[in-house]
């Protein structure tokens, strides 16, 4: 096993009490100690190698320097590539702060509170929850609690700490792009049921940019996928079954956009030849896709950083300027959209 | 903030001391308590909503029930979807055995020994690693010194706790479908540089396959990759610039396989009308690529799982009757190989 140094033998290597290690090591500041002391006591400890236990450490100073990352559907991590970039952000940034990272997944529809216990157990200091469900009063309970929560959506609380994007943009070139081609019969495949902010806002949002172009989005022109590519090839084949008059669809993320491309595919049509398509995400393969992928572009993994700095500054009590930070998304424009033929 | 019910209140409400609470709570069997006592501490705690705070119940037993998840390299995480899937089989394991996950990720070529600050904090009770290079020195020295280490790959320590694939039925599989459809001149994009067991294995399984079919598989049929399909893209390009006679290729994984259809397609030629192309690793989007994806199927989050169970096993001093798991490996033919032409 490993050799365990302890704080006794510091304590008796500097002949001090292991309480009077504890206060140096812990830079209490209740006590005041001689800087002779002080000295002694991280000499010996520096001799020793010793890291003082991050449990004694947590308790004396009553945080743990780990932030609960919670996962609201974790079926999703395996299948969509948008999870895993957020992940990475939020490492880099804990990384750079010193802060480490709990993963908890939580699974929707289960009737217990499922961040109490994350809460009681005192395991985190904080916790980032990505795609809340919109009305979940849980989270909008614990917020009002005050405790430390930053949301990748949101709970629509007045208060919430959140970090999202401003789909307008990216959807509004979009549809400027399709129009622009003479697309007129526009569907469009989201990446998840209704319920999600994600969701809602971005169709709202379509409908509305469409309207400015005097395109109309009928509840039938919108077919909801899962996230996957599968839901995606299924969503679209109803899709297109249903309205072999559609030209161009707007796919609800990258992953969904592969199965767009194989469900036409199956139909025996081509994209961008007999049907035009545009992802969200712009996830690292979709440039390498056959055709390469038309998308959104959003940081995700930028979105993670922002997210975790921001409970980083909660947890130190630094002051917060912008509670809802929205992020700016662009349309990158590659080779799956094309001329309505 | 939350409220906080403490051991104290436990204690006050039993008319005990907070020490018999914690010994209570925590099944200490150092002293004997009577079943009074004990019934009227479990009472008190039931009835106050008491959780007892996880530092001090990881002082007290020293464990922490938590689990260390360490990416060797954790710019792969938003990627390629592999990951995901094992951290999603990791987490399925824990949450039933009631363990949290750490994540942590470390970058390989730092000087430092990278875990020992991980073993050092005392946050986790042991580690699963990810992808370590197979002459790992610090991860050696680990296992030697008895640290509860489980590897998703190798360090050929004779006493590793391991989960890995045989890739040979797989290789073996496509090799045979290859031949079996008149390939002769084969070329291979490994998914990382040399150095990971996985990429030295399957190279070697690869030429073994193919030797037994009479065809050489020269250094120059060979381009490495690095997990991405931007990365497959330019090998695949290099190899078939190159080596334009190639007719086949083998992706070192199926995010790879986007940038070699791509790159055909770049070149002129369709797959598999010009090229035949096999995956690895079966991902949920395959079977949605265009053309639907040929691969070999592994089971990463069933690896993980077992990793996670693995680990559990050796904290909890199960006996542990296979150190090295070997899982299997097979085919998934679909539409992207065909006959040569």
């Amino acid at each position: 096993m490993v050799p365990k140094v302890t704080s006794w033998d510091v304590a008796r290597m500097a002949g001090v009490s292991r309480t009077t290690v504890s206060m140096v090591l812990n830079k209490s500041e209740t006590v005041s100690l001689s800087d002779e002391t002080r000295r002694r006591v991280l000499q010996a400890a520096s001799d020793l190698g010793y890291k003082p236990n991050s449990a004694a450490r947590m308790l004396v100073r009553g945080d743990t320097e780990t932030i609960g990352l919670i996962i609201s559907d974790p079926a999703i991590l395996p299948i969509d590539a948008f999870i895993p970039q957020l992940m990475h952000g939020i490492s880099q940034c804990n990384r750079e702060h010193g802060y480490h990272v709990l993963l908890e997944g939580i699974t929707a529809g289960n009737s217990a509170n499922p961040y109490e216990s994350m809460v009681e157990s005192r395991r985190i200091d904080g916790m980032i929850v990505l795609n809340p469900r919109s009305d979940d009063p849980n989270l909008r309970d614990l917020i009002d609690r005050g405790y430390p929560v930053v949301l990748v959506g949101s709970v629509r609380h007045p208060d919430e700490l959140s970090v999202n994007f401003t789909t307008s943009e990216g959807i509004s070139a979009a549809v400027e792009n399709l129009v622009g081609l003479g697309h007129r019969k526009i569907g469009t495949v989201p990446f998840c049921r209704a319920g999600l902010i994600g969701t809602d806002v971005r169709l709202a949002v379509l409908r509305r940019e469409l309207a400015n172009h005097g395109i109309e989005l009928p509840d039938s022109h919108v077919e909801h996928a899962n996230f996957s590519a599968e839901s995606g090839h299924h969503a679209t084949r109803r899709l297109l079954e249903r309205h072999p008059d559609i030209t161009a669809i707007m796919a609800g993320n990258d992953t969904i956009a592969i199965g767009c491309i194989s469900a036409a595919h199956a139909l025996g049509r081509s994209v961008p030849e007999h049907l035009s398509l545009v992802g969200f995400d712009n996830l690292p393969f979709s440039p390498w896709l056959t055709p390469a992928l038309t998308t959104i572009n959003v940081d995700a993994s930028l979105q993670g950083k922002i997210a975790a700095e921001l409970l980083i500054k909660r947890l130190r009590g630094e002051p917060i300027t912008e509670r809802q930070i929205k992020l700016p998304t662009s349309l990158v424009l590659r080779a799956s959209t094309a001329q309505v033929t």
